[in-house]
Formats: C-alpha cells, structure tokens, sequence
C-alpha cells in the first residue's frame, strides 16, 4: 500500500496484482491450454504452453498478467519469506506467466532474453533477524537464497534487479519500529528511479 | 515408479503423495485453520497454523500428510526443476505441512528441530544441460540452488539430506539415455541405506 501510493504521488501508473485476493491459481496443469494439445500423448507443460502461447491459446488469467507485465517498466515483487523463497502462490505466479516465447527464448537467456528492457525488486519480509541472515549466521547470507529468485527467474529473462528491499522480523519488533521500516521504504521509492540495478555476476551472491 | 518399485522389492514401506493427482492445494491461506482463529483481528499464517496445530485443527489434508511425514524415515522430493526451484505446488507442500509446532520449534531449530531424525532426498530432472549449472556456466553451480530447499527447509526442520539426484536435460537426449538415467536411479537406490547424509554446511553448497 506504501509502495502505491508513493508511486502514484510520483505520477507513475500503478497496477496490483493482489494474488491470495484473486484467488490466482499457482498449479501448472493443462486447464492453462485453452483447446487442444500440440502433443496429445505425452503432456510437457512448457512445450504445450510455448505452443499455447503462440497460438494465444493461453488461459485468460495468464493473458491477463502477461498484459501487465508488458506494459511495466518496474515489477515489484512484495512478500513474507517463507522457507527461503516467495509463498507457493507467488512460485505459481512465476510458474504460469512466464511462459517461453512470453519471458525469454532460446537460445538467447539472460541478458538478451524477451524481457530485457524492465526492471524488478524484490521486498520481503522475513520471520528470522538480520543476524541469522549473515555469512556467519545459521540461515547464511541472505544474497544466497536470493540468487533462485533475482538470477534464476529475472536474470534469466533479462529483467534486471534492483536491490532488494528487506525488513527482517517485523513481527519481533515494536510499533514504533515497524512505522520506521514503512517509512524507510516510502523514502526509498522516491529516488528509486535514480537506482542502478545490481551487478548480475555471482560475485554479487557469493563473493 | 522406479524408486517406488525398487524401494518396495527391497521390502520398504512406501507411500506416494502425487500431488497433482490429489489436486493439492499450494496457497497458505485461513482455510487450513478449522473453527476459529486465535487473533481474529491481525491474520498471521505462521502464528494461526502453529496453534491450530496444537489444537489439532487444522484442516483434514495437512493433517493426512504430516501423518506420512512422522512415519516416515526417507522423503523423497521427485519433481523436474522450475525456475531454480520446486514447481509451486510442492513449494505449497512444504508452506502448508511443515507447520511450526510439528516441523520445527524455536529456539532449537537445524541440528536439533523436530524431524531430525529423517532424511530426505531431492530427485529432479532440469530443463538446462549439466555444463550450465557448473561454477562457470551461465546458470552457476548446480548446487547455489539446492541451498533454499535442502538448508533453508530441510536442515531448518532437522532433516538430514541425502546427496540429491539430478537427471540433465532429459528431454534432449535420446531414448537410450533415458533409459540409462532410470537404470541409475534404479541402482542407486539398491544401496541408498548405505549412503552417509551430506554435510550441513556452507561449504558445501558455496565452496
């Protein structure tokens, strides 16, 4: 909601995709193939929907977030970490949109893939402190459960990233507190045009 | 089949949990907690699910298959790799049944959390050739991606990982080195009991 409305005061249009409200399905099946199959013996989801996708034979709420994803310059990713990753509803999200010939194309993954000239930033909360998310701490570096994410998704499609924007354990911590991270993201997002996007090497993770 | 064949003929109790024949359901949302909520105010998954636990209300499927969980000894984890990750509906699976309470507890999470006494195995096929996830190749070492699901849920929970098992690139090779891949699961699996779990550590994974 901070993100929203500090975007529009900018004068950027702003679109939501609310997943839990729409009920958006995460599970890729054939019911995302409007008609019949390319292959109607063995079933291969990403060969069905690239041919699906081709023949605009996808189904509607997948055209429907394609068209989104289109028209942004900026997809912000916003989430509770669970289990080192985004939510099952989220994975769906990236399971059934990004679909080859939609997102990206062979051969020519990564930096020159189909959605190159967009950006994406990934805000979470998390249940642990920063503490445990360092080199040293029990969850590692938090860089590292980034790269499936930032690199493996967006990197992969040419989107680039901008730093991720983290508030760790804001369960954990006082009212007071939590305004301040709100806050702090508000401050954020009004020069998050002058932002360069991260290094896309592993360096960036691993180093 | 191969692993639930050659399990069996070595006289192993196995139960299968297919997901998608069951049409399980990936989002974390109010419909797990049966009755009422502990805050009906403020909805937290995390704090709903764990006390539903307690009470033994959660809903009928969770309940199914953290009963498989506690019987078991090995989790096998079969799935063909999407975005780096598990497809949404297993990511679901491990939102949903590794609820605290029953997968792990606070303070004493990793080395001794509640399922610390099972192992588990990731099996799955990729998209990309072996030489892309290697240090050097564009999609980084195979192993940067394994780090969310065998540390950040498995050795969270207490798990022990077994060394995972990963099929290249199966749908670009020819039939006779598929049926090469089967065989070694096959055989692998005659002696998997003899196998010593991985090492817990960073370095394994980032070395």
């Amino acid at each position: 909601i901070v993100a929203v409305e500090e975007l529009s005061k900018q004068g950027c249009s702003v679109t939501v995709s609310d997943l839990y409200a729409m009920q958006f399905e995460p599970r890729a099946t054939r019911n995302d193939i409007v008609g019949c199959l390319h292959n109607s013996e063995v079933f291969n989801y990403g060969v069905e929907t690239r041919e699906a996708y081709k023949r605009g034979e996808l189904s509607s709420d997948l055209i429907e977030e394609q068209k989104k994803v289109q028209e942004a310059d900026l997809l912000i990713f916003q989430f509770p970490l669970y289990w080192f990753s985004m939510p099952a509803i989220m994975k769906g999200w990236m399971d059934r949109v990004l679909i080859e010939g939609f997102a990206f194309q062979f051969p020519d993954c990564y930096t020159s893939s189909l959605l190159k000239n967009k950006l994406a930033l990934f805000s979470f909360t998390t249940g642990g402190s920063q503490e445990t998310y360092t080199k040293g701490g029990i969850s590692g570096d938090i860089r590292y459960l980034l790269w499936p994410m930032q690199h493996g998704i967006m990197h992969f499609c040419g989107v680039k990233v901008l730093a991720p924007h983290i508030c760790f354990a804001p369960e954990y911590v006082s009212e007071e507190e939590r305004k301040k991270m709100l806050l702090a993201w508000a401050q954020r997002l009004k020069t998050l045009w002058k932002e360069e996007p991260i290094d896309c090497s592993p360096e960036w993770y691993f180093k």
